[in-house]
């Protein structure tokens, strides 16, 4: 019974996300030349995503028949489906974006509401289809198995492809972006999204396939893997534990429908309080229905204090976040007076910065984790980041509508549209920018509480009644496991750096060779710059995958289920800290740049602000590429020992 | 019997120190104007050390009385007793530092031999008192008491005082030399101490206040509570498992005083193979003696397999420092190549290496726990470190003779001695920057393995059983325990840049105030510099340090005595991470600056010179600030759980 009310509620998100399609895609496009350049951006992320799945197969099918193998193939099924509907969410939510920012722009002409209403629509999408097909696979797992296990394989799917999707389109976006601005805004003083710029093409698909196909992956499994985690951890409690998790997603996906009606203009025009309303108006009524769906099924109120945990955790972990990135507070001003010192006192300042966020977000896990235990055990736990994670939805509309804000404008800005469209376009892209730090940071602190549920979930696998920290061998594990999100870290710096130095060579080349670029009477070979771009970031995303599937298997099957209890422990840790600190370091520097800019401290052209792009420029990379990568990371080093962890405690060497 | 033996071997060694004091201050300081600079440096740096102690004393005789209230009279003395020998190491390495900067500079003039034997001979006296004090106060302790416990109070003082005396001075140093440079290098195109340069005495004040008495303080630490722990582990095997650490201290240093004597030019003069020398034979004839005394207190050699592993350690480490930062290696080139896509790209580029750079090392390190675990248990993994850090005499040595000949250059550069002379203590000081980076590893290394020993300690007087990862509380105390040392590099990083950005302001200031400095003709303010970095310094040292006091007791005393454990394993396991990556990333960038400098990739002057002096900037506060404070930070927070477990697990709300 209960799981028909998921299968009604993800069918319902779904059809409206269809409507949503047909609404977006009946407006018009625009001119001619509008068109054309939003076909070049579809085309080359399209083309990309295309490679990208196709460098994935032979993975996939390496891992299908190891799972096979050992698990046989109702498991390989649940794997399988997992993978193609986390890239399935990817490839729905880029697409409707390049098809929602060409009329974005158009729409910008008649005026802020209609450019507001398209773009927030196209979100929309992105929002539903992720919960939607998330609950859908899940409930329609858990309907023909009955049995949660199985499900594993489904999240390992789901997080094994929203990896190689957030680090491959990272490496993309990032390496266009900042090879775009090195060229074109330092040494050509030209302005972004300027049409002169050989890599302008290639930084807008960077936009598609990193904010928006690599993190509808991501939030798509760590929404299915909430759950999951959430129902494996209630098989202790009770059948009703089981399936409280399912009912609680259909009711918090029912909540976002109704609360993207929320999303309303009121008469001050303020973007932010127009999509803050769809925000709070889903969580009022999640927390309503989350009320009467625990009394109806425990008849008592401790699992939604828990739920309630979760949703509390969510917004004070956006509150510090937009205490240190938020352009008018005092962190970000005293990033931004450091530039007086040089670049690189601005980048020490920064990282100061980042380095000092984590310690306050870590004490609101901690005192998360500590109530919710307090309130319902292990369970409460897994409740409470599926409490955070029920509001999916509605978060991740608001957040894919910044990517089509900012492709938007870069449309508007490369077709030389009127200054008073292009007004809009910025005054849309500029919220779009605290959307996507906000997300940030309830995908972090969501991820850090989920990937501890499956940490005991994997105890619970591996028949572990204790993880000693007093073996020696779970020491080792926890300082390997948090030696790998360094490694992560370093392997996708490195990568990002070397593919935005090729972007730039090939810049700087486009501009020596190809005469008249810089008057307007020649066209650069923008496919050049995707192109190279494509290469770089799939040469770049596999090793990083490959290291989060194959470490956990070679300390569990050489030091034994225990160590590698260790292991995620300490993957966990550090991966969740330095996600806290490359993201709220990344933040700050780009909005101390923009606090520059804004006209402060000699404003832009200024040495200061040549010191604050240095930092910027450092922090695209630590925030787009290194941050958001550690949340799939320390997801599928959790999940593959989940799966594996009867093999392990069998065959182990120790 | 034993522990005569530590008497006379420690005595040896400061008798030989006082020698070798004797003998280099006899020898002559060269003009009086040299004279006239090194007085300048050593009041600049005793003015600071002092007032340091000074801030100092309030924060001692409180916790002097909160230790005598809790645990009498014997703990506060021996708490005194490790802070005042802690600091006088700090004190006597820094003042035979400034004593033999001026002396190297004038016996440059006739040749490389008699510069190399003045400057080693000041390394050495640090060295030798360094470890003659440790093993002087920790015998002492011991025979008086013949109570290991007592000698944690020691060990609390100790590192209590290194970690402020690693703070201040680090602040310092790196304000002074960041402030020197930004101004005089980049905006004035100076030379390196360049006379003309406000901060330059400053900037040779904080080489003796950081690299010296941080140092010094630091090892004495390091070695001091390495001992302790091993003799606590050792209770539960036997006495002479107790007595064993004494006594290949005392072998330990014998073999370090022979091996100073092997330090000596060859005919083909290179200075690194004279150092060498030493410390090869310092390993050797340690490893040897070793070897008889296990046979002889354990008729077994698993004791002495588990030392192996230590000095085995060391040599690796080691080897993956040198790689990582070395000059002619392709990682630094690397780095140095990035510099061609600007600073920012040069910054990732130096932090991708550096986050790359911990994965090898805490496969060593894990390794190093495995093998000695397999040798001899947890005594083992204590014995190991011992292992390590017995050849601290000479190790340190070698070190401390970095900033002597870095000053002597400095002295010979201001007091314009002639091309010839120059070009003898900069070659000298060209081995001091490698030998400072194979001891960062050195002592990270040994400290993780040192804390991981405390930890055990920590836990045999808690009591615990078991400290259980699956317990809600210990993943807190782990989160909570790994966010700490990112909130301390913080501190740090934002302490230093403030700081530096006041000299930078200062140093402005007197070249725009103070006519014809640019053309020699006036002399710049240097006391103002000196003053400005040390009240810097002195407001940014004391909040970091009580941050590492203050949070274990807060975690032990509201979660209990195992969520302690848990945060304890979480600060050692980042810590060590964080300092590992600082430190090769801050040697890296600097390499790739000085590889540029060499005449590559355009040179000095070109853009990828100013892109490197970007990645420089940031890691000489990364490397010498922040890497080198986490060690004395881990073991604070061990030793003061250490000191209150008692309590904790009585008076402990959980």
């Amino acid at each position: 019974m209960v799981v028909l009310f998921g299968f009604i509620a993800s069918i319902l998100a779904l059809l409206y996300s269809i409507y949503l399609i047909f609404n977006i895609t009946s407006k018009p496009a625009g001119s001619k030349q509008m068109v054309e350049i939003s076909e070049a951006i579809k085309n080359g992320a399209n083309t990309y995503l295309f490679r990208q799945y196709k460098t994935l197969i032979p993975i996939v099918i390496v891992l299908s028949i190891v799972l096979y193998f050992f698990f046989g193939w109702i498991t390989v099924g649940a794997f399988l489906l997992g993978a193609v509907l986390s890239g399935l969410a990817g490839y729905i939510g880029m697409n409707i974006s390049v098809r929602a920012n060409v009329r974005t722009a158009e729409a910008a002409k008649s005026g802020l509401k209609n450019a507001l209403d398209v773009a927030f629509r196209g979100g929309a999408v992105t929002g539903l289809v992720v919960a939607g097909l998330a609950l859908l696979g899940v409930t329609t797992l858990f309907y023909f198995t009955q049995n949660v296990a199985l499900t594993i394989g489904f999240g390992f799917g789901a997080s094994l492809i929203s990896l190689f999707m957030r680090v491959g389109g990272g490496i993309f976006t990032k390496a266009a972006d900042v090879g775009a601005d090195l060229v074109g805004k330092i040494e050509k003083g030209i302005p972004e999204d300027d049409p002169r710029n050989p890599a302008v093409i290639a930084d807008n698909v960077g936009d598609c396939v990193g904010d928006c196909a690599g993190m509808a992956a991501d939030l798509f499994e760590s929404y299915a893997i909430t759950l999951i985690a959430a129902m494996l951890l209630g098989l202790a409690v009770g059948t009703n534990a089981v399936l409280f998790p399912l009912t609680i997603g259909a009711a918090a996906i029912v909540a976002s429908v109704v609360g993207t009606f929320f999303v309303k203009l009121d008469r001050n025009q303020n973007i932010w309080n127009a999509l803050y309303k769809g925000v709070i108006a889903t969580t009022i009524i999640s927390a309503i229905l989350f009320y009467l769906i625990s009394d109806f099924l425990f008849q008592n109120l401790n699992i939604f204090y828990a739920a309630l945990v979760g949703l509390a955790v969510t917004l004070i972990i956006s509150y510090i976040t937009e205490f240190y990135t938020a352009r008018d507070k005092k962190p970000v001003r005293e990033v931004a007076e450091a530039g007086k010192g040089g670049g690189a006192v601005n980048v020490i300042a920064g990282l100061a910065l980042g380095f000092r966020s984590s310690f306050p977000v870590a004490v609101s896990i901690a005192a998360g984790i500590f109530l919710a235990y307090y309130f319902s055990g292990l369970y409460g736990i897994a409740i409470a980041a599926l409490g955070m994670l029920s509001v999916t939805g509605i978060i991740v509309a608001v957040d894919s509508y910044g990517p089509i804000t900012d492709n938007a404008g870069g449309i508007a800005e490369m077709s030389k549209l009127p200054p008073k469209t292009r007004k809009v376009t910025d005054a849309l892209d500029a919220v779009g920018n605290t959307t996507k730090a906000v997300t940030k940071g309830f995908a972090i602190g969501s991820a850090a509480l989920a990937a501890l549920t499956l940490f005991v979930a994997y105890s619970d696998a591996a028949k572990l009644q204790v993880i000693d920290l007093l073996k020696p061998n779970v020491v080792i594990g926890l300082i390997l496991g948090g030696a790998i999100p360094f490694l992560f870290s370093s392997l996708l710096m490195r990568s990002t750096g070397k593919a935005a130095f090729a972007v730039v060579e090939e810049v700087r080349r486009q501009f020596r060779e190809i005469k008249g670029i810089m008057q307007g009477k020649a066209t650069p070979d923008y496919a050049k710059c995707v192109d190279i771009t494509t290469r770089a970031a799939l040469r770049g995303f596999v090793l990083p995958g490959l290291l989060a599937v194959i470490t956990p298997l070679i300390i569990g099957f050489l030091l034994g289920a225990e160590a590698l209890g260790g292991m995620l422990a300490g993957s966990i840790v550090t991966g969740f800290l330095l996600a806290i600190m490359f993201s709220s370091s990344g933040g700050a520097w780009d909005n101390a740049k923009k606090y520059v800019e804004a006209g402060n401290l000699g404003g832009k052209g200024s040495d200061v602000h040549k010191s604050t792009v240095t930092g910027d420029t450092v922090g695209d990379i630590a925030k787009d590429v290194v941050a958001v990568a550690q949340n799939p990371l320390i997801k599928v080093i959790n999940l593959i020992s989940l799966l594996f962890a009867g093999l392990i405690v069998t065959y182990a060497l120790i």
